[in-house]
């Protein structure tokens, strides 16, 4: 079964459109996620792992810039010297890099000015795309996939900034999160046997999801729908916050500094539970798949469920069985390296191979991940510790 | 001699004017100073000491209706009833707030809707002020000082908004920090004997400075002007961040860990001495008095020269003998309460007294200060390790 | 009226005892307090205020050692040569320090090593003090001085250990820490005038309290007895710990991060109040005079019953007319200069005066303080925050 | 190959020797393990990871009276009802614990009592051995080897103990960290195909290496013996510490927010290194396999080789062909389940799936293990910035 399509217009809908067409199409839609803002969201940054909207229209196309212009254009004039100072991420590569702390202090440069340096950067771009050689091809494309990335950043942190605002301000009145009910509770079974993980096709893909190879898995059955708020308030109810027992030992003290006691973007006032989401505050959709709760949660209540979450092979192997497109489904795998793996050399090679530690695999997509951008083989990962993301929690158990 | 008249424009220029007049003036001045500023800069904070511009101009306004419009007018209706929760500051006395930390993270209500906010309550003073009770004069001069105050916020924020901005961006060019020099370097005695303390006049002052007394002080010599760029630039040659005997204990402390080695704004480029003022980033001007240095740097300095600072007593009593105005002066006193004093009751009561343990008094008015708000006994008080004021050092020695 | 006399054996009975016995009498004092000690007591380092006795027992030999026998006694070779890295306190002056935090993770050298440099030093000393030239007179009083204060710090430091151990280990059964009852609950008038401050007698006396000066005090009302544990508890269940309008802006901050809700030591077993005392834990005795509560507890007290705290001077202007001697008195004055105070030159010289900022005065003495150390000028300093000596509350209040 | 023997005289030497006469023999080495102690080293706790000995002692004490003596033991009395309380560790299934942080600061119960505590237990334990019920065998071999891998911890801490104190005090002279070279620098072959992972024998094991199950691995080789200090002296000398293309994001930060530059112990004094080992400071001796490095340091030593980690199954799979036993080494594997893997109920299930996040695996044992404890299928796991364990570095590589 194939991920479901969804109301999202923007669709690249075949695959033999021209590089600028793309192009052109995958800039587009960056700055129309940002339409619905005041200028003032643009700027803040209200946690660490946020960044301002303007710094993610302002990266991605520094990653233009940096990686193709300035190579491939001899005559390209940067727009602002400091920019590539100002607007790397974590390339340790290209000099040195602005604290992520301060990235939410920088009122300069305006909102207006990094629009002027998108279209200064586009205008290069398209000229040059005529006479590209082929060997920058690869990095045109991690171009588009890298800028995608950012498309799903910032409506993670559009909601982060709206929804913690006092205000409560709704992105976009109507905004969807949920595509379509998951209400098909039954289990596949896959049975025991030796599965192929791995990226093998022929589109673009990522080097972490390279070194095809096979692995032998026992029998288990995996949940064809994803866990339910109505599930999830159950397990609130039945204590799973106060029962040790569930927990990680580290998820335990994470529950305990922080004083969680229900997903981000979850409000109880008066008794009744409200959920922010990019439509508003709203009363909590109980059919609804549960989302913004971290691994160490995802993991508590499967554990109170009497089962457990897959790993990342489980569920590539058994990805076709199911609908998956409306969250990042949270597995039990850390993020580490395929066999064979090596990290490319230069400024790409930092791009996957640093993160791989401390992390967990995420499997999917999610409602705010651009279209076309994931794929069955697609690793996604996150600190366990983490809930802007718009993940979800799958359910597997042993075959018994 | 008095208060050095200076180049700002907006003086009240007789006493005489009307109360809306005097209303109207105050209001229009603190958006006249945000005028150069980009609608980005209204938002963010820095540093947990600052406030975002936007802030401060919702604050004031925010003292209006509450205190004002709320009491004396029947038909009034807030603008939006979640103001009060989001613009109070540290008056306790009305209900919840937000913590400080958060101001920087609200895009919302954006920087349109606080000028909406700014001209409603406007509009509903201007008629009210006609037929205010006398009873609430005080409270309204209360809001007239307090916004005064906030202006001259408005300027150390911007700068500091500005000034950690990578970009250097100048708030306006010209602007001078530095209204006339200051090169009478010569001491005045002041012999042994009982001075009078304390604001005994007949205009508005603050609780703090009331409690009128007399002080036995010993004979002392204060020097006339300001110690230089110049003079605190020989210290860090001389090694004084580095030699602990100048230093109190809490202020070594604080230079080590926070690798202090100069005045905030200035930068070493290239072995080269540079400050940043509101004019922009510029070659650092060795006559001007020196700016932007904390109670213990100010006194590790004194002690350098072998003198230190003087109490606020001593300076009250000097004060006529030389120009003021152009810095904060560092005093040797604690800010604490004079004889009698008592903290007025209700919101207004946590003013001053709240604030009287672990903060250093400082004397005079900088350049920042709104012509006409200060006088010679003006407390103002600063924790002893902040440095976003216009501050600045002033010598005494004993008579020997 | 004096100080009352007290339960405690070992006083200096007459002032013209030799020097060498009133060397044995100190030194071996500072033992004996160690003697109900176990082994393991000697070492922990429970929190960053408070150090390990054998670490008091090591340093105020290290001051002998440093300040005396090396520089009186040519002949002397150092116990070891790494203790005066080890041993040192804040003493800038001689080399590198050990970080404070460090001192509880000590396990080496043993007690009994620092016993037998005790011996070593004490040995030393005797001899020398045969022919020690008279210029060392005043560094040897000195280190008396030094160690009658950290003979007051291994009372409240043991006291700091075994009351945070959850067994509640007492130090010695029957140790009394309220010598006499304080029951005149009366206040003292002392009429508005000129009042003398400062140390002018013949006695050994710190360089704080020199720089007598005259000063000028209104009228005011002091109370002859200290605020009782009873008056606390009356504090506490009226909301004192709830009611912001009562505290100082940072007290009420310092109350809400640590949640505080009683004075340390008190602890509310099934609706009854107990208290850990030297002697161990037990019911709270509702006459003794409250101790164990911060600058910030002791001020929002006095402000709970309508009145305020003294300032040091009118402490000293009022200590004839009321017993003191059983807690360290709060004052509502900063620890700050007396005129024409100026440091020591050299090591000594940081002693007093490097403290002189965040500090605010106690005065008096308290049950902990050793026989003949303290005195009505005596000027001691303490952290706003801080809470492990034995401090109390006198009230004060303005003439009406 | 097997493991090398060593030194260690304490060996259970057949396994057919009687329950009571193992209870003594474990119980009875951890106290030798403690004879070159001075009383005060067993008190201190100099960072939160490392463990007081007289808790180490007490609580491998508790862990009998807790689970065998007061279930099968009917007249069982405590020793001291509070003890469960204090020497508690993570079984948060039975009652509160003390905050582990605490543990240094508890200077009560003494040593003495501690010993007298297990002589108590000892004695009971023993009577009881006679008749105790087949059912709790299970429980008593955890018994023993939970008090073993405490031995382990009780080397480890005592070293952070006493290699942290300034005075470097040897625990005891002519100690061995390495008992043998490990100079055969070639590389084992291992061909692609399908290995068995996990514990399939009759002995005693933990439930994290049962679920025995195959795995596919890809050709590898893996290096015969460990990477020596002169190696890793190699890495630093060559910039390893300050080029960011070797380390994990989170190692890079890890090494700049807590400027690390050598192993921990490692000393640079004039030009020269040192370590400190269990017999002292001494010259570094070159040849020795390196240890207590991180996992970041280990995974970056082995990208500057240009190889790489084994992962658990790599190194399981080839543990044969090498010898090992001196350090813990290093994998790139995640701390996860086995197929299958389920806790136990109760308080037991808390031993090993709580903490499988986070964390990385160790294989192997080290110098400090005890005789016999460990096996091939043993999985050890540390967080990825702990240097305090003896570990070491194992290279591996792809077959090219």
């Amino acid at each position: 079964m194939e991920r479901h399509s969804d109301h999202r217009q923007h669709t690249l809908e075949h695959e033999n459109i021209s590089l600028k067409e793309k192009y052109l199409f995958i800039r587009k839609y960056s700055e129309e996620i940002c339409k619905p803002l005041e200028q003032e969201d643009y700027v803040v940054q209200p946690t660490v792992d946020v960044s301002p909207p303007k710094w993610h229209l302002a990266h991605t196309t520094w990653f233009f810039e940096e990686f193709i212009l300035c190579k491939y254009d001899k005559d390209y004039k940067r727009f602002n010297s400091k920019f590539s100072y100002l607007f790397n991420s974590y390339y340790n590569t290209v000099g040195d890099r602005v604290l992520r702390l301060d990235r939410g202090n920088m009122s300069r440069p305006t909102v207006e000015e990094i629009y002027q340096y998108r279209k200064y950067v586009d205008d290069h771009m398209l000229e040059l795309l005529d006479y590209l050689p082929a060997e920058a091809n690869y990095v045109l494309e991690v171009g588009f996939n890298h800028e995608q990335q950012h498309q799903e950043l910032l409506f993670t942190d559009i909601k982060y900034i709206l929804g913690h605002n006092p205000l409560f301000p709704p992105y976009k009145t109507g905004f969807v999160e949920t595509l379509y009910p998951e209400i098909n509770n039954t289990f596949a079974f896959i049975p025991e046997g030796e599965y192929t993980i791995g990226y093998s096709g022929y589109g673009f893909s990522y080097d972490n999801e390279h070194g095809v190879h096979r692995v032998l898995l026992k029998p288990y059955h995996i949940r064809k729908s994803l866990v339910t708020n109505q599930e999830y308030l159950d397990f609130i109810n039945d204590g799973g916050y106060t029962r040790w027992e569930y927990w990680h030992s580290d998820g335990w003290e994470w529950v305990k500094q922080n004083n969680i006691t229900a997903p981000l973007y979850w409000y109880s006032i008066e008794g009744k539970w409200y959920r922010y989401s990019l439509s508003g505050l709203e009363t909590l959709n109980r059919d609804e798949p549960v989302t913004h709760i971290s691994f160490y949660e995802a993991s508590a209540l499967a554990a109170w469920k009497g089962m457990r979450l897959p790993t990342e092979f489980e569920w590539e192997a058994a990805a076709d069985q199911f609908n998956w497109g409306q969250r990042w489904e949270h597995t039990n795998s850390a993020y580490l390296p395929y066999p064979g793996y090596s990290k490319p050399d230069g400024a790409l090679g930092e791009y996957n191979g640093k993160f791989m530690v401390n992390t967990m695999v995420l499997r999917g997509a999610s409602v705010a991940t651009p279209p076309n951008h994931s794929r069955k083989s697609y690793r996604n990962f996150f600190y366990p510790q983490l809930r802007w993301q718009f993940n979800g929690i799958r359910l597997c158990k042993d075959n018994q």
